[in-house]
């Protein structure tokens, strides 16, 4: 099995967490999707990341990948038994990919992160203040409306794909320097505390942290010198293309 | 169970069929998401239809609500059996719910009839241009590869999800002037057509000509003189709402 994209995206790091809930093997090209070359363009038509290639089978979208997993193979489960439950479940996911998508990916990770490596824009200090003051805090006003008590655990037991995908935005949010504050947001604070100190989800920070210290040269040998299996062959190239589709 | 949205929403249009698929009655609320209460972003946080509620149940994006109903009710079924053509109906889905949803939806189909009427703003002549001639037909030329082969029916045996979600936006496509030309595109225009015979799926046409013939005032009359279950209150109001949430 292959993954193709960076486990720094929020999409990439919860098939990479679900995947070590199931207990499967595979090999990761961590392209940044900027980056992609037209082999990538006729994996994922809309060129995102992540993509799993699984035999015959390329799958894309990070939610597809998931239920894909979650049917076909044996392990953890990524989301609850009961219909009520489950639709609630993909309910609080779907929210986290589209709006905290939105908000934390495009408008803050890219605009502060991003856009300055890869196309050498300067961030909108304006817009950004926005983001930080104004949709973040919104978003998570209805996010600690749906958290797990205080110390309670997950929202349907153990942790599953709703609670691995709202901790994996708030991770690129933190890299792009928004800490949630605990006063504000107690239950969604602690929610993503013990997420991130499940071994599953802390192996994906340990990897972060070395993409976000490298550089883009020297990665793939860093990932592999850190026990991180790298596919021989790379859908990434050295040039950002013009067409990124977003939305 | 009630269903608040207009089906002129292709969002909508899936959980009327799929409603329908599994033999449900429902009152429906047709509104336009720009004009919906204050009420309405209480069951509605993205402030985007449709929304079901089943009892206590409110349940939000078409994806996660057209599961729902697959997992919890009998009926014809929405979704393929084994796990890789589960896989591949979803990521058709999604392809439409994200891609179409861009371009059909708010730059083709926003731009020409919803952007006059609702803000009075003057369509972008340009911007449509290239719409109907790059990025639909590019889409399109995705498409007409996933097509089943021209007189073969629908992509997994009877008619499910993905075909109806294919159809339904390409009824917006459509009602924003762009028919699909069937000498290039010639799987897709077989198969749409296939789609919109189907009954369940006929029914929502003539419902949608209803609501596109009739003023917002005349309309719950209208659509109720046809036969259709309209909601006794609604979450729409008068005034077209600043605060409105795309992507």
């Amino acid at each position: 099995m292959l993954i193709v994209g960076s486990p720094v995206s929020p999409y990439v790091r919860k098939v990479v967490v679900a995947l070590a809930m199931k207990g499967l093997d595979y090999a990761l090209d961590p392209i940044v999707p900027f980056y992609g070359t037209e082999a990538f363009t006729r994996i994922s038509p809309l060129r995102r990341i992540p993509v799993l290639i699984d035999g015959d089978l390329v799958l894309n979208d990070s939610t597809v990948i998931c239920e894909y997993l979650d049917e076909a193979y044996p392990g953890a489960p990524l989301l609850p038994k009961a219909p009520a439950d489950r639709a609630r479940a993909r309910w609080i996911e779907e929210y986290a990919d589209s709006r905290l998508g939105d908000v934390v990916i495009w408008r803050l990770f890219f605009a502060t992160i991003m856009a300055p490596r890869v196309y050498q824009r300067e961030p909108d200090a304006d817009a950004i203040a926005r983001v930080r003051e104004v949709d973040l805090p919104h978003a998570l006003d209805w996010i600690e409306a749906q958290a797990p008590e205080a110390d309670r655990g997950f929202l349907f037991g153990t942790m599953m794909l709703p609670d691995i995908t709202i901790a994996a935005f708030f991770r690129n949010a933190l890299l792009a320097g928004f800490a949630i504050d605990a006063d504000r947001w107690p239950r969604t604070a602690a929610w993503i505390g013990r997420v991130e100190a499940e071994p599953v989800f802390a192996e994906t920070i340990r990897v972060e942290q070395i993409i976000f210290k490298t550089s883009t040269r020297d990665r793939a040998e860093a990932l592999r010198a850190a026990g991180v299996r790298i596919a021989a062959e790379s859908y990434g190239g050295t040039v950002p293309q013009a067409r990124v589709l977003t939305g």
